[in-house]
């Protein structure tokens, strides 16, 4: 048996997440299915993050068992061929020791989530951003954001449904960025709770229309209590980036 | 009467093209349509670049000219409204001089033409970019464009169907940067025949894959014959960019 290691892209728009559900197409599905028309083998794959639907990946990572001999190279290929046409890639696929797990033995993750501030709806970008029509302090909210960097209780930031062991995380980066019509919110942590991202960046939002202080933050953030801090911002602007190990 | 200039933004995926034609919807007649919504006229609108079906803009301008007397950020949000939810968006709109033309004032052209050079397939970037697995050589290919760049005869990258009435065009610039897996050409001129772009780029593809030397490139535009050069780049890896007055 060989324990490969996948690194995957995926548009979340068309799926209910990551990970298998009765009620529609799951993205782990897709892939354990096209393994499946590959080689015949009903595998269980696990993944560093578990996206919610609608959320994007540049760069989840995916671990999977095959008891089938081939290549790396080949799998990706395969994989690819019978993921078409669903909006999932295996940009890399490598076999890696047996005791290599995608999520227990994750480091770090990185998100980015992406805000369109124009007045115009989104064409290009749509389903890729958050729109926000109304004018934003960028550099209201980056300082703001410091306010969450490092270890904390984020009770307020967690989704009611969050089954992480505990509420205190470590957050190595929180930064805000503008480039033209276009903010980046660029988050990294050891791990993050459920929904943590997007709480964290429907807050950040009321900071941009000036209506919380950075002060606010800190306070909601104190206050560990989820009906404290601003709402959860929506999918379409989230994205996995990058798993470190 | 007042004319409108409106700064465009579109998927020409689901297009036929710019320009109103019999076999399907266009960019064109969307606009047209949703102004009629608004205030009831009928109005003839014209655009700098009649881009073709898949090609995509950033920043096509457009004129038309309304008797209704409203203010040019009425029109857009009006606009805009009516579009909904078709991939076409009013990013800007001002009341101009009425002799201001969208085509025939226009002082030079922009093009952006984007190639993803990956073994996987496309995701995020499907319908945005050309993809293109096998490697290719950017370098090569960014000082071949060097070929083209100045005034020719371009009839070797000139649609069979184009009516413009000369084939000499003078190209100000025709570069290639790779950015990570992406490859970004950039194409600006005063004005460009039809699928001078996309032959241009189907041509140094052949010089990106090894297969023509510069030569050969610098061979097929003093050939002046269509015959000598590239196929033709798919129409979802160009955006019409900007257009200079």
């Amino acid at each position: 048996m060989t324990r490969f290691r996948l690194l995957v892209e995926y548009d979340g728009g068309p799926f209910v997440g990551w990970q298998r559900q009765e009620n529609g197409p799951s993205i782990q599905q897709a892939i354990e299915d096209a393994v499946f028309a590959f080689c015949q083998e009903r595998t269980s794959s696990v993944a560093a993050g578990r996206t919610d639907a609608g959320v994007h990946a540049l760069g989840q990572v995916v671990h999977l068992d095959l008891m089938r001999d081939c290549s790396a190279d080949t799998l990706r290929e395969a994989v690819n061929f019978h993921l078409k046409p669903q909006p999932i890639a295996i940009l890399s696929a490598q076999a890696v020791a047996p005791d290599f797990h995608a999520r227990f033995s994750a480091t770090g993750r990185r998100y980015l989530y992406r805000i369109v501030n124009r007045r115009a709806p989104l064409v290009l970008e749509r389903g890729r951003a958050w729109w926000l029509p109304g004018s934003l302090d960028t550099d209201a909210m980056a300082v703001a954001a410091g306010r969450l960097i490092g270890r904390h209780d984020f009770t307020s930031f967690r989704s009611s449904i969050c089954q992480a062991p505990s509420p205190v995380k470590t957050l190595d980066r929180l930064s805000v960025e503008r480039a033209g019509e276009e903010i980046r919110i660029e988050a990294a942590a050891r791990s993050f709770l459920h929904h943590q991202v997007r709480n964290m960046v429907g807050s950040l939002k009321l900071v941009g229309e000036g209506r919380w202080s950075a002060d606010d933050l800190s306070a909601a953030l104190e206050a560990c209590d989820r009906r404290t801090a601003g709402p959860t911002a929506p999918p379409e602007g989230l994205y996995l980036v990058a798993v470190a190990y």
